[in-house]
């Protein structure tokens, strides 16, 4: 197989990198950040997720200092090997986000008016899916 | 408030840029892929999900050539506002991976042995949490 057939269709383990963090039981997305070679090795040898922290140019065991430690129930990897989804079950409060909330996303993007703006989400449905798209 | 304050706490919109491709209905993620500012505007003004190739670097609209169009429901951006989560629903066969596959993420890392290997996800459960989560 070629390169780019063997990262797709192989099970060589032919990483490049970023990493999701997904809730284990709801699956919903908590959180994005980096990974790279030394954090993906710590993550599988230690079963607590890590992270690449490029601003601090550091590798960052998520929880560390806020209690959200993230241990690895399972890694999946994309088609070509530059993303991961790490899911995960979460200590400490539970939440993912340095701002205190369970996921990162907690805003959507509006359009019209003045242009693209955001809203809050509510926090309860923060990391589900649009219930709008659910009542179709 | 400081720039990163507003960033994230803010309502102002003010991206960096990550692209996830969630399914509108199930919230699960079918793929990861980068965006940038214009395939973030066209996303916005045509409610049908652009991205940007990297390889190619070029504008790309999903599903031109597969048919698996992904219309917008809803779009997410993260605290630090370099993540998107895009909730979509997906035309033609309904798959988003370009290997004919419904989710990118079909394969999981396994740990042990000659060292991390890939085994395949069962293809009906690949974008879903891991049972053995579930099972808890």
């Amino acid at each position: 197989m070629s390169g780019a057939a063997d990262r797709e269709e192989g099970l060589a383990f032919q990483p490049k990198f970023d990493g999701d963090g997904l809730d284990a039981r709801r699956g919903d997305v908590l959180m994005v950040a980096h990974m790279n070679a030394a954090a993906l090795d710590a993550t599988l040898e230690s079963g607590v997720v890590h992270y690449w922290s490029r601003s601090r140019g550091a590798l960052w065991r998520k929880g560390d200092t806020s209690g959200q430690i993230q241990r690895l129930v399972e890694l999946r990897v994309d088609c070509d090997q530059d993303a991961f989804l790490a899911f995960v079950e979460v200590g400490g409060d539970g939440g993912a986000c340095h701002t205190g909330r369970r996921s990162c996303f907690y805003r959507r993007v509006e359009t019209g008016g003045a242009g693209p703006h955001l809203t809050f989400v509510e926090q309860e449905h923060s990391s589900n899916p649009p219930s709008r798209a659910g009542a179709r």
